[in-house]
């Protein structure tokens, strides 16, 4: 169904789309090529929120030649008008010939409805080519719009036994350099840094990037029961913070918060008398956040997975041992019986200088 | 200084030797190829203690073709009359040219001794080809040659949050089944199976090789401070049973298990009152145990590892979580201070079915 040409052009335009990898959100991020008898004639990438699609930056490159063309493209085209107009009505318009798409848009205001748009105008579509890799790198707005859920990815770091700081609260360097740039990677592709107020008030953490360049900065979200967040708290420099909180009453502060440029939240409390995570996630995604990592405390991270709020686990393991006495990775009701301990599928493993990086889903 | 060939017949000299992994102990796994104009006139490894080494097997085959010949044997051959005469001595009465050597004997009877009689009688000697290689196939009874300590690995399968069992000790079938073979695999290859008695009166471990066929099983090696085991103990079958214990006074109990066939050997007390493990494991080397895999739980594991005496770590991780109540994998007292955690380097890391197994080294 599809030659070694559509293989070529559409791995061209998955590595184009993933070069938006830390800009594009909320949008995904989408690559798309144009071909005239098997030569690139246009290429282009989504890049940021309010600027032209993928699929125009192609166009405009392509120009008249773009007429009887093929068109690779990583997600359907747009058939809305959203913040710019449709991109199915452009390629009609330029008078390409075929389109191959590796995968539906979830956005439920497109949904089939720009291939459908294209196949009217009498333009050969093709769908599916690649997909797996397209959705890999949409992983957080296919989640959005499928599951009003952002996809969250809690981040570890531990020593060899599963330990992630001494009893006595140490915990600095325990993984590498190496280990401590990648984390910082993949933070730099989240719509938000998500942590508890205990990591803030222990360790007064930024959450922001820094061991590699990024153009925009992920927010911060701070899950603060009680709102004890000082003023002076580095997380809420920067980028903004959302705080999600259960002190309604805690008007004063949270005027004060506000007018320092953060967003405080009010969630009903869950049965502890916590922010309800269902609640607090359906918001991010009403927010638009497609990717969020989590960089928390055992409680924290304990308290998402046992509500099966996790998505994707990345662990940071340093060649070292701890000890039962120091602090663990995430607490858990006990668990009486093995067939109720939480499952996942390892999705990759490797060394990352001389730590080992391993990624699983749920 | 090697060529082509040289690496060539090296690195089939290696396989062969490794086709004695699961069975020369104490001797060394050793293969040997011997070579005409670059065509194998003469092949064999070591099997078993007592039976023929390497060399003389591949003597046997090359007979008189064995004449001006080259050797490449992947450790320096023996010049003591030890279980079997010589095999310097019977290679140059076979009249070979050259010898090449993967790497000397830490046999403090072999020692260069053996390349040293070889050159005497006009032989060509060259060592250290794929020396590395030797070496990673004989770790265990070079350890006990150098250091007169067996090679230590301990063995641990774990959650993804490092945990072994449930708090009710419910810890069957953690990891799966690819990880359970692979780890009988290891089992094969040592010469003995260590654990402490609690291991012993809660699982009734029969410290076996059960997933695969080998021709020999590894002996069975108990730290029993007070000599608590049971009589009908499954780990007292099969294979013998070496208990270590300070229960000096317990005559007995020590007269009935060795009537049944195991060992006792009474140590001196720890400042802890238990086995000194320095000197159980001086003893074993005496005993001539090369390889010893320790299958334990937190407390042994984590004794072993805080003296300094587990060479290896292996751990089998399986893609679930146990969460911070759940039993840890080892015990150590507790650190105050990150700069005295146990730092270890990562030999190896893969998938063994849905699990992962890391390899690291002290």
């Amino acid at each position: 169904m599809f030659s070694l040409a559509d293989y070529t052009f559409m791995s061209h335009a998955l590595q184009l789309a993933e070069k938006g990898l830390n800009t594009t959100s909320p949008n995904p991020r989408v690559g798309c090529v144009i071909t005239c008898n098997d030569q690139i004639v246009g290429s282009g990438w989504h890049e940021k929120v309010g600027q032209a699609h993928a699929e125009i930056n192609a166009l405009v490159q392509a120009g008249d030649a773009a007429r009887g063309a093929t068109v690779y493209v990583t997600l359907e085209p747009c058939s809305h008008h959203g913040r710019t107009p449709p991109c199915a009505d452009a390629l009609i318009k330029a008078g390409v010939s075929r389109v191959v798409i590796a995968m539906e848009d979830p956005n439920p205001q497109v949904l089939g409805n720009g291939c459908a748009a294209l196949k009217q105008a009498g333009v050969s579509v093709q769908t599916g080519l690649l997909s797996e890799q397209a959705q890999a790198l949409n992983i957080g707005f296919i989640n959005r719009m499928r599951s009003q859920r952002p996809w969250v990815r809690l981040k570890v770091a531990a020593s060899l036994d599963g330990k992630t700081a001494l009893n006595n609260g140490q915990s600095q360097w325990i993984t590498g350099e190496a280990a401590r740039i990648d984390g910082h990677r993949w933070r730099a592709r989240s719509c938000g840094m998500m942590t508890g107020i205990g990591t803030i008030l222990a360790d007064n953490a930024r959450l922001s990037v820094r061991h590699i360049f990024t153009s925009r900065q992920p927010k911060k979200i701070i899950i603060d029961n009680r709102l004890e967040i000082p003023f002076d708290a580095l997380v809420l420099q920067g980028e903004q913070a959302f705080i999600f909180t259960t002190a309604s009453a805690d008007t004063g502060k949270i005027t004060t918060l506000e007018k320092m440029g953060a967003r405080v939240i009010v969630c009903k409390q869950s049965d502890q008398g916590r922010v309800d995570l269902n609640q607090m996630l359906a918001t991010l995604a009403d927010l638009e956040f497609n990717e969020i990592m989590v960089e928390a405390g055992s409680g924290l991270n304990g308290a998402l997975m046992h509500a099966g709020l996790v998505d994707e686990l990345i662990i940071y393991m340093a060649p070292s041992l701890l000890g039962g006495s120091a602090k663990d990775m995430l607490q858990l009701p006990e668990l009486t019986c093995l067939d109720h301990k939480i499952s996942l599928k390892i999705e990759d493993v490797r060394m990352v200088g001389r730590d080992i990086r391993l990624v699983a889903r749920l």
